[in-house]
């Protein structure tokens, strides 16, 4: 029998159409940087450079974790892609850098144009929010390696700081303090426990505690805090930024604190939200382990000395953010 | 019972093991652009502006396909890595750019470190013979989206040219003529065809035409064409370059070709290798399907226009290349 790549599970026409469908939301992302048309072999960005003293480059790449097998199986897939692009923003604009372009891979099962194009026009929406233009992308089909209905997303960040402008936690010293902001849901991390869980529950389950059915709230989109940080740099001494994504509170802002220091927190420094509670009582988790597999309701956190506290409460009030102290470097 | 992350397929400690094996391979690849340790939120990479009038950043994103499914069923890990960034440098450096770091994102479906490092080793050996730095990844553990032992994986280069330098075809024009450079297997495109047709077959069957066993002719690592468009950037005036990937020779020429033109190929003009002989045969592929999946044998073409031809010949022989006249634009 003649062989052929579509029997074979890659459908090359697919991938065309998806190419055609998904053009337009990459361009509407387009600023006067970008130099190239999609196609090419690749994306093509001119570096201003005259804006920058010493810019130093700052990338960073993350996927969404298992929290694309909620949006498969409610057949919702335009916030996943802002999922991606708001989580690598976060994991660069906590290091002083501001956004550039975004690139990202897709990898199908079997490739359906239209999931293909509702998750870019989730990338577009985001890069737009955070004045990142999506460059370029992969879209594969693996039959063998991905189930039929399944995909992995996975997208790369470039920014840009200037050198001494860059932000690693070097200037943390012991006495400061960390101020948290609040997580809107589990962002992306967490969601194998999480669906562990809470299968014995349907995503459209609606319960007094939460706003929206169960999956919804689990599809809540992870927070840009690019805007907040972008204040907080200009309002106050910023000593370091942690992200709280896989590893919870205390792995990530450990991430930045210099050697010797350690972090005391205090747990009761805010309400953990109801989803999170939901989760821990529908499993039985202890403490620890939520601590360090969400963000119980923390996804920034701001290092500063105690003498900036004020000026970060009054900056994260202007954006509409309350700023929660929540612990100390000892 | 109480839950914990472990317990639902997502192993912390495993991570914490796979980033302490994995960060010796990254090191080895930094040059003193490289700002940040691993374990920041995001890569720091020091441009060097002042060595550029107007710089262009141009970047790419890749897979490999299911080549990797063959990888993982001979469980040799240690060339995948390498395919991914070869592949990637060659994207770009088609655009006439030089890499100047990469990040690569590993999902499996349960993390095994070892595996880990040594798909990580394989970025850094490739990294390092293209003069780029391994600065960033992601390794996620994704049960449930991922069997147990599968794995995929992502990569994305970042690399730089002057303004006036960047090769998109523009200047390629009617009469102009195309060169090819052979490839040295099936690089990573074809791969879900060719594991098909060749189901029949094991890994370690020898063909008498074939140098070495089945799998390893399909792991042969895909080429990097780095210093030969380097090379031929500098004694040749080139007018584009294709890197042959799915899609095939028309497919990915067309990318670079403007719009009014079109391709000639003389298809008798070199050998096709005997893999993708033993492959046709196996799976009765037509030769138009051959053609639009699989390289057949060219990995690289230059456009040049016809005066050049002999200075291509030439500048390919100082570095062991043939080059093969194979087709014109029309």
């Amino acid at each position: 029998m003649e062989q052929t790549y579509k029997a074979a599970g890659v459908d090359i026409r697919a991938g065309e159409e998806t190419v055609k469908r998904i053009k337009g939301f990459a361009k509407s992302t387009f600023n006067e940087n970008v130099l190239s048309d999609l196609g090419l072999f690749g994306g093509f960005f001119e570096f201003q450079k005259n804006a920058y003293a010493e810019p130093v480059l700052v990338s960073s790449v993350d996927g969404v974790g298992t929290k694309l097998k909620v949006a498969i199986a409610m057949n919702l897939h335009s916030s996943i892609g802002q999922d991606l692009v708001n989580h690598c923003v976060n994991d660069i604009a906590v290091c002083g850098a501001k956004p550039l372009f975004f690139l990202d891979y897709l990898a199908f099962g079997k490739l359906n144009p239209e999931t293909a194009s509702s998750i870019v026009e989730g990338f577009s929406v985001a890069c737009k929010q955070n004045g990142c233009a999506l460059i370029g992308g992969e879209t594969a089909e693996m039959p063998g390696v991905y189930q039929e209905h399944d995909y992995d997303l996975s997208g790369t960040i470039v920014g840009v700081v200037e050198k001494k402008e860059v932000i690693d936690g070097r200037r943390i010293c012991k006495g400061d303090v960390l101020v948290g902001f609040q997580s809107n849901g589990l962002h992306t991390n967490g969601y194998s426990l999480a669906r562990k869980v809470l299968e014995k529950f349907s995503f459209d389950q609606k319960f007094d505690e939460l706003e929206l059915p169960l999956g919804n709230e689990l599809l809540r989109v992870h927070k840009s805090y690019l805007k907040l940080i972008t204040h907080l740099k200009q309002e106050t001494k910023i000593h370091g930024f942690s992200h709280i994504t896989g590893g919870g509170i205390v792995g990530n802002t450990k991430r930045i604190i210099p050697e010797g220091l350690s972090l005391k927190i205090n747990w009761d420094a805010w309400d953990v939200p109801n989803l999170f509670k939901l989760i821990q009582k529908a499993g039985n988790i202890s403490d620890e382990e939520m601590r360090e597999v969400f963000n119980i309701g923390i996804g920034l956190i701001a290092v500063v000395s105690k003498t900036e506290i004020d000026k970060v409460i009054t900056a994260a009030k202007t954006l509409n953010e309350t700023a929660i102290l929540l612990g100390e470097v000892i």
